[in-house]
């Protein structure tokens, strides 16, 4: 019995999701049908992280147990992009295995993820663009970024982000977190695209994108970046700012 | 009674190409829609090119007539784009309308054309990404551009390009055309990313991609840039190499 791990590449737009759902095309559900295709029997695998509908991901993680088959490790990801139609002149398929590694008994994709970084990408130019629209978060007006800088320090450290998660969300134990690092910066390539990259032990439902509505609320002055202090503190959703929009966000890499 | 020209940017990924069609998207279909929508009776429009599923438009031009209606031309396209729901937060959609601008009578988007000029866009990267298959051409093999640029310089000019159009397309009384410039150039933004300027007097059906994947087949090495001298004089399609996927084209602008 192997235990495998996939390394999983994904443009989010065309899926419902990460999520199995009968009735919609997922991503869990694309690798799960091409790995039963590949294996010849069922395979269920596990995600670390359950993105919506249009979120992206550079490096999601899933694993799976994998009884005697004949296929060596190395071969899976190759095997999978094939089924998967991932490199084909005329229709290169939206999800890529970067890569698949055997691990040892008892890693479990999510339940051993000591944390996360994603990256959330804004388009800050003037005219929005139909070819942007489902991988950035297109802003007209210009971001004060100093501004939004100032903002990310109030979030970094230890706290209790409850204004930051969804409302009506499950009811967790705790809705304390650690966020380790914050960066805001303009892309080397162009420097109309903004990058957030914010790593974290764990994030609760939405809390990224709440809390890049929030820092663009700041970067556009609608609130100053020492309120963030005061969001935090209310542990109230309605005082954090709007949740951006998914096509902007990317699960970038889990931490083991 | 006004005639307008519409300037038109679209992503060709999610639209079964230009051409109205009972049953599918299309980019004509959706912008007819709109303004039958904001006019209040039915308004056809004539593109210039009718661009295949896939492309995409940075300058599509198409005009209609327009009897009398109470919006100005400097409003029409912010109506259009509300409509066709390009600035929503959540769903900038698919085509923008760039601007309306009124012409004189007798002026029409494709019988008045001079000229186009297409871009063609090669992702050339030994990696092939999920979020560049709609929008590149993605070739894992480096491409000698020099070798390209050579065999180039053999295609501009007033030749008969019959070895460049799909067999089995319409009969034409000429399948003479000229062409003015063909650039090829890396992107200043990423040295990976190859754009292929192409301007001309008229193109024959997938003259561009046609002429982009000999080239391509010429920066590969399976082909010398001297036997482009001979795939023209041939008059042959099976002379000349592979058409190149629909998703790396766009109609970048019209000449009047």
């Amino acid at each position: 019995m192997r235990n495998i791990l996939l390394t999983i590449e994904y443009d989010g737009t065309n899926f419902s999701g990460w999520q199995r759902q009968p009735n919609a095309r997922t991503v869990q559900g694309e690798i799960e049908a091409a790995l039963t295709k590949l294996i010849g029997r069922e395979i269920l695998i596990d995600g670390t992280s359950r993105t919506d509908a249009g979120v992206h991901a550079n490096g999601q993680q899933a694993s799976f147990a994998l009884e005697d088959s004949g296929i060596p490790t190395d071969r899976i990801a190759k095997a999978l992009n094939d089924i998967l139609a991932f490199d084909k002149l005329e229709g290169i398929g939206d999800i890529k295995i970067l890569n698949a590694k055997e691990m040892p008994e008892g890693f479990h994709a999510r339940y051993s993820a000591k944390g996360k970084r994603y990256i959330y990408r804004i388009y800050n130019a003037s005219e929005k663009s139909p070819f942007r629209r489902s991988q950035f978060y297109q802003i007209a007006e210009s971001l004060d970024l100093d501004a939004m800088k100032k903002a990310a320090a109030f979030i970094i450290g230890t706290h209790d982000f409850k204004s930051f998660e969804t409302s009506g969300s499950t009811v967790h134990e705790s809705t304390v977190r650690t966020i380790y690092k914050l960066d805001i910066s303009k892309s080397q390539l162009d420097s109309k695209l903004i990058e957030i990259s914010i790593e974290g032990d764990g994030f609760l439902y939405n809390m990224v994108r709440i809390i890049v509505g929030t820092l663009v609320e700041v970067g556009l002055h609608k609130k100053t970046p020492a309120e963030i202090e005061r969001i935090i503190n209310a542990k109230d959703r309605s005082q954090a700012g709007h949740t951006a929009p998914p096509q902007g966000l990317y699960l970038d890499e889990v931490f083991y």
